[in-house]
């Protein structure tokens, strides 16, 4: 559809001004908001609604795998900080710290810490948990026989951070954590990449969100980390969004803990440890990745409501019989199976103009919008709107007129093609914005200087220089705003020279912008 | 069972030290554990998996009633607290305190808050969640039509507590706040009612647990609310656990958070507002109801496990033909439904003797146990163990061998049995502990200064006293280390004189020790 001057749902369109775009989603959808308190959000009933569908679905991928939910505390001691240097070094600018456990008044009808309740040990709001997991780790495991030991948890996280952004960067965030312990590194590097594989396919699958898995550079690693790889997601604007890590730490935090193990053979072992996590950031990812001037688009495995149907209600006795219809029609569409799970639908009754609801319903992005009419219960049929291609060619909203029981068998399929279509047109986006034919640096600097709005990924060959080598190359990239973001696991040969180092090229790494 | 000497699975036993026994159900089970952060526990696997089941099971009635699940900030500005008085007065005394973003290096090799990064406003660590709540309801309500607006979130809180105790009192612990919004008294009070009723019916059916709703005495009412109601159930022990509260809030905090809407005519109304919570306490709850002095005893509705099968392996050649045997096995009991969803069964194929592994299950209080043998797998039968019937006559576990087809075909009637038995059991125990006789207080301070181990509880008739006199009672009663639990929403109807006035009675209430 191309009609010039078109009006769409959002004021703002992608291509004029993505950052302002993308705000316009979340309020308008009604995902999240500011809340009054300095980089932390709201989470609102749709924003929380597509959470709770990732944590279900990732959970049991999570479970699957072996490992076990369990709960550490929000509060660090900062004694437990201060046993790792690395870690330190890389989150101590960052975090809250609670160093008074009471209020009192001030005499002017306001409230300040109480002096005499001062702690003596300041606490950390968690910003990640390896120091007090460790320190239980280091509890629970004794032999060989306790190894591996597999633990996630769902928590709230607290990073300080000065620019903040709905979903993409906030002071306080959800995610879950997974922490491990191994007997040696061959198996945590396993665990490491099985999960690292398990979210790559769980973005592809249920976000319908192509990813690069890779590994990070030195330099962009996990504080204390021996090894950190990452999903790397292509958002609409060329930007890359690090959508999941997994570390491999190595023995670094089982030193700090004291995680030893008595071998088959009777002697003491460090275990080697792992962690990963993501994020309410994957909703940032997913506004990013399939939102359209009209609002957002939701896959529909992480749909809250795959199907919503809207009575055309006209406030006259017509409208229990309508009412009758689609409530039949709600429940046969209830007891089917989609993508391996009951049909989500909601047959929404509330007052107020059909084509209100339609467009709030479009912004929010649920998949399929039924607008039933007096004349569609007669005559047995639905009128159906497809949120990811809503317009027809003469650029109106492109309902189709399906017999009801034709629509009810073909509801799984329809969700499972959107699904996959979503996932396609993400896809070839992202494959259609990577260039593999700049070898050299002034080549690279000049395609990100030209004036190109969305400049996309360069994917080049290097010679994985490390150090002060790795150090200089991350400074000229960080000229042009740009940061390499992984090295693919499953990257092919290389052959040609390093446009940094001069060096015989070893891997393939992506450079890019970056949230 | 009365055999003289037995020795159970705990060291400790409920009649010898009730509070020392708690603590070793809650170790040997695996559920809990200290995690060095002074007053935070780490729920470890067996603990959080029940907490998931309650999550699963509550979340869905919570939805049912048409509250919608959102994520509101960890901190809350003081700002925030200093409007409402009487609320700040409840909890000023016991909040964690953040009053720095940063930490920097100590040049002793430790860190200390960075003082040039103390925050302007201290942000409080959320004790409970009204004030942003409602900061966040007076921008979405503006008119009738917004109402009523019904919210519930899934939280970790902070109370700073002196004396903690694993589950039933926990600096940090979870739970889940319901926050509603309506147009008039009538629909909050009404709302308030409801979520109790839920609350009610949630602890007697998938707990297991017995309890008395009742509206709680004005001296116990939460900090700014108008009526707050409560479920109450009796431990072991004869005390009092308050396991869960529903608020009538009135416009208090709908004042200070400036909750207005427009109403039908056109006039600027205030809302009426409600709040209600149920926590991680709720396990306490079960252990302190179905524990024996062989550990916990989980009713199956909320068990992680409901069955589990343990292979008797001899690590000879038999070992396939019997791990085949219980898979298979396992596999038949998984696509059966129980108590409405389906069996979770696990076989357990980790090394170690089955007796060693079955003892551990008997404290976890999984409710059977399928210990499977080579003459069992030869014969198609399984030894099933009750875990809440565990001794025969003669003291040994009363493991009984029934045919295998006979077992799949009747598990799930079975976990319902156990279900309702633990009830009926709990129920039975409350009963004949409430006493209903006494009518002076004299006579109350006698019967809770007897040398009896588990005094229980005394139901009376009061003149529900207020103000000054209501006081009077709570000191007398706190002498005797006493509270009034509640009035029972249900109660008969009463005559006679209030001990405690010497005014005609007017309503029932529960008088009892109190966790």
């Amino acid at each position: 559809m191309s009609i010039p001057n078109f009006k769409h749902a959002l004021s703002v369109k992608r291509a004029d001004d993505f950052a302002q775009w993308y705000q316009e989603v979340v309020a308008e959808a009604e995902m999240a908001e500011e809340s009054g308190v300095r980089g932390c959000m709201v989470i609102r009933p749709w924003g929380y609604g597509i959470w709770e569908r990732i944590q279900r679905l990732l959970d049991d991928r999570i479970k699957a795998t072996g490992a076990q939910n369990c709960y550490f505390p929000l509060f660090i001691p900062l004694s437990f900080f201060e046993k790792e240097a690395a870690h330190v070094e890389g989150f101590a600018k960052e975090m809250a710290v609670v160093t008074h456990h009471r209020l009192i008044g001030d005499g002017k009808g306001g409230l300040v810490p109480d002096p005499e309740a001062r702690l003596e040990e300041p606490l950390v709001v968690r910003p990640t948990s390896e120091t007090v997991i460790g320190a239980a780790m280091a509890r629970w495991v004794q032999s060989w026989r306790d190894l591996p030991l597999l633990t996630n948890q769902w928590a709230n996280v607290v990073r300080w951070e000065m620019r903040t952004r709905m979903f993409l960067r906030t002071t306080e965030f959800l995610w879950q954590e997974g922490h491990t312990a191994h007997a040696d590194k061959a198996e945590a590097m396993a665990e490491t990449l099985q999960i690292l594989e398990l979210y790559r396919a769980f973005a592809e699958g249920p976000l319908a969100m192509p990813v690069i898995a890779g590994e990070k550079p030195a330099n962009e690693r996990f504080p204390g980390a021996d090894a950190t790889y990452s999903i790397e997601a292509m958002m609409q604007d060329g930007k890359a969004l690090q959508a999941g890590t997994s570390h491999y730490l190595g023995t670094t935090f089982a030193e700090a803990a004291g995680i030893r193990y008595q071998d088959r053979e009777g002697g003491q072992q460090l275990c080697h440890t792992t962690s990963w996590g993501v994020s309410t950031r994957l909703i940032g990812g997913v506004i990013m990745t399939h939102g359209d001037d009209d609002g957002l688009r939701v896959p529909p495995q992480i749909a809250p409501w795959q199907i919503v149907i809207l009575p055309m209600l006209r406030e006259n006795d017509g409208d229990n019989a309508l009412l009758e219809y689609c409530e039949a029609l709600r429940a046969e569409l209830a007891v089917r199976s989609a993508l391996g799970e009951p049909v989500r639908v909601l047959l929404d009754k509330r007052p107020g103009k059909a084509t209100q609801k339609r467009w709030a319903w479009v912004k929010k992005g649920v998949p399929l919008i039924l607008e039933i009419g007096g004349r569609d219960a007669d005559g047995g049929q639905v009128s159906v709107l497809r949120r990811h291609r809503l317009y027809n060619e003469a650029g109106k909203a492109d309902f189709r007129a399906i017999a009801r029981q034709q629509f009810v068998a073909a509801a799984a399929t329809e969700l499972e093609c959107i699904q996959r279509e979503l996932f396609e047109e993400a896809r070839e986006r992202r494959d259609s914005n990577i260039r593999r034919d700049i070898n050299s640096l002034d080549e690279l600097a000049q395609f990100y200087t030209e004036d190109a709005k969305f400049p996309g990924w360069i994917e080049l060959a290097w010679s994985r220089p490390e150090g002060a080598e790795l150090d200089a190359v991350a400074d000229k990239l960080k000229a042009l705003k740009l940061t390499i973001r992984n090295t693919p696991i499953d990257g092919a040969p290389v052959e040609g020279i390093c446009p940094f180092t001069g060096k015989p090229a070893v891997e393939r790494i992506y450079v890019a912008r970056a949230y």
